[in-house]
Order: structure tokens, then C-alpha cells, then sequence
């Protein structure tokens, strides 16, 4: 039986990694069954013997990066110490997720349409952004952030630079293992030597 | 003789909003001429007096962002000054193009594909990049920039930061007139108060 469970876990998360690679090439509505089941090498019948279609197939992909970015909300350093260094934590964090989860995380970065499981998606993906727009509102109220950016705006620059790593980054890339540290170091400090 | 012009011109220059519009909802490749018929009001025979086709449009589309973003670098402050306070005119400069441009800076930022346009689009985006990057770098050897952050890594981030505008930008959207501004204060100052 644990054997079983093993080997079923298994298939389903190897699917799943062929399922974003295709998702995120030929797009989400671009994708058949037909599709995913030909780049897994595995029957349609197969891949019903594990998920109801598409849509989940959909829904547990994203769900693997929302899991991980939500993760990050409830580590110790996110919910303990000053708010600027939770933020700090925040930042340096969803970057290093972003690298681990990338084509997870490019994949929900990419959700736009109108399915259940799509808004479903947006939905979570504005939960995560409110939280740290509020933890940046913290920071602000505590006088650790600069007063002369208006919060929402910040956060939606902060995630923006974090965001456009799917855009460009390879991995393997050189410097990349600097990338989360730049990421800080840019966000909290800016460019300007001192 | 000068009649005719203007109102030739002006007849390309609705037809490009219309394209532009239409290319950045259905994308590229899923836009056909028929759409740009449908959409601008007019017939297929009266586009084809104007252009060739539609590759010729996206050049023409794309081609108006290029030339905004590379105008800026030919613009006094842009090529007269301390490296680090001509980036940040170039900086400041770059998010005002995208947000007066938007659309036509929108679709630059979409060109994925393999047309002879598209690769053209990529190859001058990279040159706009390019440059940019050599004034980060200049900026860096002047003792100006922190130099715990390599150079094109930070340009990444810096273009990731100001890029992602076109995603979640509306226009008219509130506090949209400071915009410019915070990128310049969080790209060089960061957001740690001080």
C-alpha cells in the first residue's frame, strides 16, 4: 500500500513537471490532453487515472507555487522582529522560491483567463500581494521604510523587478546564486553608493 | 499636395492605434487582417493602400517605442553629466516613455516570435538594454553605484522593476502622476528610511 501511494505520488509529480513545461510553451488554453499526452509518453487514459483533466492538472501546478509563497509568510522571520527585516525576509525569500519553483512560479506569474481554477489563482495571487503590502505598511508606520513612496505603489515595483526574473533568468546562469541578495540589496538600498 | 499628406498620415496613425490594440489583446500570431479590417472600420483594401501587411504594422508599432526609449539617450542629460545622473535621467525618461507610450511599449515587451520584425524588435530592445548597462557600468567605475551588485544583473532588475508597469498599470489609475518619481527614489535610494 505505501508502495503504491509512492509510485502514484510519484507519476503525478512527474506529470506535473512535463504539464508546466508544456503550459508554459504552448499556453494554457493553447495545450490539449492530446497534448500532455504525448510530451509524457504516457496514454490519455493514464493521465486520467490520476486527475480529472487539464484544469487540475492546472490547479495543482499553481498550487505548488502558491503553496511555497505562502510558505514564506509563515516562517519565523516573517512573523517575528521588526517589520522592515520581516519585509526584508519577505523579499529575499519569494526571490529564492521564484528560483527553486521557477517554472511553477513562471506558470502562475502567466495565469490570465477565466476558468475557475485560473481566477482561483488570481485571486490567491492578490491574497499574497496584500499581505506584504501591508507588512510594507507596517514598516512604513514604524518609520523603517521611506515615507516618500506610496506603499501599494513600492510593492507593486518591488514585485515587479522580483517577477521579471522568470522573463530572463536560465538556469545555470551566471551570478544567478547572488540573485536573491541583489534582489534585497537593490529593493532596501537602492543603487546609489553612500 | 500637404492636405493629402496629413491626411494620409493621419489615417496610418489611427490605423496603428487600432493594430496596437488589437495586437496586444489577441497577440501577434493570433491576429489576422481580417481582425484589423474588422476592428479599425475599414477594408482589407484600404490597409493594403498603407502598409504591406501586417508585419509592416508591427514594425511601424514597435518601431514608435524604439524610437521614444532610443530618443532618450540622444537628449542632453542623457549624454552630459556625472554617469549616475544621466542613468538616472535615462531612468526617470524610460518610465515616462512607457507610460505615455503604453501600448506601443506593451506589444515591444510581447515580441516573442520569429518573424524578421520580431527578431528585429528583440535585437534593439537588447541594444537599448546594452546601453544602459554601459552606463550602469560607468556609473559603477566613477565610485558612484554600490559595487556589490553586478552591473547587468542590476540593469536586469532596474528594466524587471520598471517593465512590469505595463502589466499592472491602468492609465488614469491613482497616483499614477508620481509614478516616475518612486521608480527613480526606489531604483537609487531604495526603501529603507535613513
Amino acid at each position: 500500500m505505501a508502495e503504491n501511494l509512492t509510485r502514484a505520488s510519484y507519476t503525478v509529480e512527474s506529470l506535473l513537471a512535463v504539464t508546466v513545461r508544456v503550459f508554459n510553451e504552448r499556453g494554457y488554453d493553447g495545450t490539449s490532453m492530446e497534448d500532455l499526452s504525448r510530451a509524457a509518453g504516457i496514454s490519455k487514459s493514464s493521465i486520467y487515472h490520476h486527475v480529472r483533466g487539464k484544469e487540475e492538472l492546472l490547479r495543482l501546478a499553481v498550487g505548488r507555487a502558491l503553496d511555497a509563497l505562502f510558505g514564506i509568510l509563515a516562517e519565523p522571520k516573517a512573523v517575528e522582529g521588526r517589520p522592515v527585516d520581516r519585509l526584508e525576509h519577505v523579499v529575499r525569500r519569494t526571490a529564492e522560491v521564484l528560483l527553486a519553483e521557477l517554472p511553477y512560479v513562471t506558470l502562475l506569474l502567466r495565469v490570465r483567463g477565466n476558468t475557475t481554477t485560473e481566477q482561483w489563482a488570481l485571486e490567491r495571487r492578490r491574497d499574497f500581494d496584500h499581505r506584504v503590502a501591508e507588512l510594507v505598511q507596517e514598516a512604513v508606520g514604524a518609520g523603517e521604510l521611506r515615507v516618500d513612496v506610496e506603499p501599494r505603489l513600492a510593492t507593486r515595483l518591488l514585485f515587479g523587478m522580483i517577477n521579471s526574473v522568470v522573463e530572463w533568468y536560465r538556469p545555470g546562469q551566471r551570478g544567478s546564486e547572488g540573485l536573491p541578495d541583489a534582489v534585497v540589496q537593490l529593493a532596501f538600498g537602492g543603487l546609489r553608493a553612500r
